[in-house]
């Protein structure tokens, strides 16, 4: 499954490596943002691209006016009432809140007989529309090159907050200033952040999360992931809080729903939110992470998914709570060793120091490229450095993960940016993130168990404890007595203490201490605080160290990330950036695949092939009624004439990862043909190396969700709702 | 993999359903007997057969002649000099018989450098080359139709022991009446037994074995699962026992070897001795392996896997002496389980009850079929008695299925057919047989640990303890202490006693029992033997009630099979009997599938393949040196445009089973192009049904073979020796 937040809470204890350098030279390889599409209209007209390239380029004309973003997952419009399709894996969170023992839709599905029945989507759920873009890398970028580093990312940051609230003086919108190649370009978007979210239509799991597990990352797939909300707004347009006098937005533009055509090879492209690769990250960089940070952590997660399973066995009341977590931990498992083994097949570390060594050849060949030779010198030896601290705090950070510990430690560092003035707190703590930094507060009730949150700081503290001298933490170690020979047992007996002394489990509790004072909180008898509070200085001094290599690498990133841009364009190549949750565009083709020698991927699956999966036990339990349809061959006007049947999934050579979940995929007049949700097996990998031979995207075909809506789940009025077209 | 012999160890404890009704229907189904191609010559011809289907039936002419059995395994010559090609799973225990610390042939793969360095191999090696074959249904039914079911069994079995006897009075000969079309019609086969087989080259295991039980039953698969025997007898010709005086034997034929010319969709067939299928199984015989036996075994297996696992630890003394054991619980588990999900995907019983009332229809359609009538309904009722006999026995037969308990059991039988004479003698216990009997008692050594087995025993008679009463057995109860509530404590101190006081944990003991009467076991104060002796009479009741059950079935399934020839006559279908271990002839065409909706099998591997999935670590582990060649495109001679590389294995679909294993693939003229040695997962089914859309053999290429014999392993003189084509 492509989700991308998820992802990155659970590398929480992992440095991020989304900024960094590769070079793209295949086929259709590439998240362009939408401005670049003009400068490459001549290939996306010989791929089969029917309207303007010009056209996709705005933001918000039709059709990328019609994109949105749920914030992790992708979506757009399908209705000018405002009806927005998406995956049901990123719309299941509000299924799931609707549940209840007697209405239980994740069982069933959910469907609103008229507009009034439609169900509010769980708390914290946004529908993201862009209403501007501008470019303010000269307001971000001005000056910050005479800076010395910790300046440098601290001006760099206060711009970025101050650009923000600036904008955000608009009520009911979100603004954000992304940063593209490595900080060498920064753009404000500013949308509409709707905030009464309604779920409209969801399919059962038995449609909409056939396959689960098993077939995560898998083809043949046979899933049904796809779902629709509704945004509404006040009734004079702006956004709002949920009312029963709300509206349903009107979007300026929506899609048209295509249930015709679509054939192996055809030109098709999607736009969504892809949230981070990786493809410029330089040898240093790919080296330390799939030869030491990816198995070390596939490790981790493998004990760490064994001492949920045994603290939460199943049926009982903490796996509830925990479902959600161990089914993250799986995918993400299983995305690694796809990685790690994807990197092994394609020899990713030999052809990234293939290809340092031509961008150095390049460089070497010109002296006007000195500069970029420094730059890439400097690199180098600053991801080494960065490796190195990402080893030296690897084990520190999960020994302080625990989720009691986590929220002592937001609470107190909220209470400390309190003292300064709101522009001048540090990201994720000022006004504007109060909502969401509250409703963490609230859900935490809903996934945690204390049995359970102890038994995952005593595997974390015991990694820890396994490592030399060098990499522990005299803070920690006094705080928690682990100095000299631990008795583990002692040590267990200690972290009882802290689960029957702390009241952070009570929600009231750690909402009340949303208000408190530092001292207040240094006063505290609760046990997770006096951690929180014995951590901070340690906490803020690594900060302040990753602050300042971020600072230096704000200097050489963009410089290298123009060598590479220059040594591209050299060879014909247009350089997208890497990806940042920002809107893009990935085209290609509807394409099977050889995934391994003597195997091929075929493009399309079929409704017979659910039938032939099918096992009657979840998750290859399909509907009765759609078991019976299809043994009739009931196909209706949904039919592929070249494969005999109404297809239900198709690959394609597009580039994706996770965030692009729900995007929409177009077909050559834009018309909507499908929704990307997953990428094959051997497709992990694209984050750090695209390989065209064997990256391949999964969509769930449109033919098959109107197909499901109407012959499965009667979902007639919603059809009748959107343009469908031939 | 393909292999006969230990799978029908295994089911030791599960009745025989071999000889049993299914109507073919599909393309290239069809395990032909070689004198039934000149019946089907037409569409031998149709399909690409260039050589004359009326040579294919000459058993000792060319090029059947050249065809060889090894017990369990298929092979060939392939030189004057007695060369046999096998495949190397069939060799394999030649090569570790003949491993030790120092030379590790299973590692690093053997080779003679010249006839005088082949190696002995792994005692009861034998190769069997027919000589003589003939019609013997009139002695063997004639006048038996009159006889009481148990009468009408022993004489049958009687006049094959006085066949097969007579033909023995050759010296060096091994001679067998199988029973074709369910006892419809009998042959009896004469075969020259070589006793003296030499191992001349193995592969290492990283060739040999490579993908392991990983890609056991599966594509894309990239083993060299090859090697090669040589054939010794007496310098006068004569097979004779391990000399340094023999020589190698000299066949009227051998098979040329072929190094160019296979193409997707060329003709191939195979030559074999497939093991036992179940094609013409009643639905009743269907239902009751399919919803009951295999399910229930596949649940035993995994238990039983998990109990060697636990008692003989990765790494232990035990551990070795179970490794072949636990390959095979694997593999047959592995089988069960592609059979499960065949069956069901397939729609195994639906297609079987179609068939029947298909056959009944045309039965019904005519009153001179009234024979066809009766015979039918005598075969449902007594297939559902023998269903009912299996499920009530099977519990018990494990119960008694340690191997000190069956060693025990299989000595005191001996010594009770001793009493007669040799001719009277039970099949097994007859002076013919007393070479195996012997190496099976001097290899129990090699293959057991009373730790283990204790273990087992124990598992087996947990299992039995949970059934309900009916299905107990008092003579075992009561000789275990097994009735009333169990003290399992009490039961597995009992049983330590058992091990600790037997002494047929020896092999000199063993031995010397062979010799020992009756009234000496019955005095013995060896525990097992004395259990073998209480359950002796109840043994030999459920052997007559068994005998009773296959007699009735002499008189009906002949009948019934003669219906079904019939009845596919008339829809121009020629019937093939059920494999029996005889030789037989399957064609088709070299091609690739759809083994499920949304993938397909392309229908060669190629060397890079390798390199593809190698990891280093066994089983994905082969040689540097072949790496090395692969990387260089070292093809030679023997790369395949089509695919750009040296194919390495192919898929057909070929109609083979267990027992097929080392199998001679050929071309249209007859020239060996590859050895079969595997079915895909989704074929393992085909025992049951045939599915022309997903089941497929899969064969090493010989362009492969020659490629590591070439480039890899330096076996020139062997390639000189052989006759190389074009």
């Amino acid at each position: 499954m492509l989700k991308s937040a998820l992802t990155a809470t659970l590398l929480a204890g992992v440095a991020a490596t989304a900024l960094s350098p590769t070079a793209p030279l295949a086929a259709k390889e590439g998240m362009f943002t939408p401005d670049q599409l003009p400068e490459i209209a001549a290939d996306l007209r010989d791929t089969g691209l029917e309207i303007s390239p010009e056209a996709l380029s705005d933001l918000t004309g039709f059709p990328m006016g019609a994109i949105v973003s749920l914030g992790g997952c992708s979506a757009s419009f399908v209705s000018p009432a405002g009806l927005v399709v998406t995956n049901h894996h990123c719309a299941r969170g509000s299924v799931q809140y609707n549940s209840t023992a007697e209405n239980n839709y994740l069982e069933n599905g959910f469907l609103a007989k008229a507009k009034r029945d439609e169900l509010q989507a769980a708390p914290g759920s946004r529908i993201y529309v862009t209403v501007a873009e501008s470019d303010v890398t000269e307001r971000m970028r001005a000056g910050t090159e005479r800076l010395a580093p910790n300046a440098r990312y601290d001006t760099i940051e206060q711009r970025m907050k101050d650009i923000v609230a600036e904008c955000e003086q608009d009520a009911g919108h979100r603004c954000l200033v992304a940063s593209f190649y490595g900080g060498d370009q920064y753009k404000l978007i500013k949308r509409l952040e709707v905030r009464d979210v309604r779920l409209v239509y969801a399919p059962a799991d038995s449609i909409g999360k056939y396959g689960g597990d098993v077939d995560n990352w898998m083809w043949p797939r046979h899933t049904g992931d796809f779902a629709f909300y509704r945004a509404y707004v006040a009734p004079d347009g702006s956004a709002a809080d949920y009312s029963t006098a709300n509206v349903p937005f009107e979007p300026e533009h929506h899609l048209k729903v295509s249930r015709a055509g679509l054939e192996d090879g055809d030109f098709v492209m999607a736009a969504g939110y892809p949230g981070s690769t990786s493809r410029y990250a330089t040898l240093t960089e790919v080296e330390n992470t799939f030869g030491w940070q990816y198995p070390t952590f596939v490790g981790l997660l493998n004990e760490w998914i064994d001492t949920i399973e045994e603290t939460a066995p199943a049926g009982s009341d903490a796996r509830v709570k925990y479902e959600a977590r161990l089914a993250g931990l799986n995918n993400y498992e299983k995305n690694l060793r796809g990685q790690i083994e994807g990197a092994r097949r394609v020899g990713l570390v030999d052809r990234r120091r293939a290809r340092e060594t031509s961008l150095a050849d390049w460089i070497g060949a010109d002296r006007s490229r000195a500069e970029y030779a420094s730059a890439t010198r400097d690199l180098q030896a600053l991801s080494a450095e960065e490796a190195a601290a990402t080893r030296q705090n690897f084990w520190y950070n999960y020994a302080t993960n625990s989720q009691m510990l986590s929220t002592a430690e937001r609470l107190y560092r909220l209470a400390k940016e309190r003292q300064k003035p709101d522009a001048e707190r540090d990201p994720g703590f000022q006004q504007r993130d109060m909502t969401f930094f509250r409703q963490g507060l609230e859900a935490l009730d809903r996934r945690y168990d204390a049995s359970v949150d102890k038994a995952e700081w005593l595997l974390f503290l015991d990694k820890y404890l396994d490592q030399p001298a060098a990499s522990r933490v005299p803070a920690l170690d006094r705080a928690l007595g682990l100095s000299g020979t631990v008795d583990h047992a002692a040590l267990e007996r200690r972290l009882d203490g802290y689960y029957a002394q702390t009241d952070l489990d009570e929600a009231q509790q750690r909402l009340a201490l949303m208000e408190a004072t530092p001292a207040q909180l240094e006063a505290s008898g609760d046990p997770f605080m006096q951690l929180a509070v014995a951590l901070y200085d340690y906490e803020r001094q690594l900060e302040t160290q990753g602050e300042e290599r971020a600072g230096r690498m704000l200097a050489v990133r963009p410089t290298y990330m123009e060598a590479i841009t220059d040594w591209q364009r050299s060879q014909g190549v247009t350089t997208y950036p890497d990806a940042n949750s920002t809107l893009r565009v990935t085209y290609g083709k509807v394409l099977g695949g050889v995934p391994r020698d003597g195997m091929a991927y075929l493009p399309f699956t079929t409704l017979e092939g659910i039938t032939e999966k099918d096992t009657g036990v979840e998750p290859f339990n399909a509907p009765a009624k759609q078991l019976e349809a299809i043994r009739k061959r009931d196909y209706g006007p949904y039919a592929l004439d070249a494969i005999g049947s109404v297809p239900v999934n198709f690959l394609s050579d597009l580039d994706s990862t996770g965030g692009n979940s729900g995007s929409a995929t177009l077909n050559s007049r834009a018309e909507l043909v499908g929704l990307l949700f997953d990428g094959t097996f051997e497709s992990v990998n694209s984050d750090w190396d695209f390989d065209p031979r064997t990256t391949r995207t999964i969509h769930v075909d449109t033919r098959y969700m109107l197909w499901v809506m109407d012959k499965v789940d009667g979902a007639d009025a919603l059809i009748r709702e959107m343009d469908i077209v031939e």
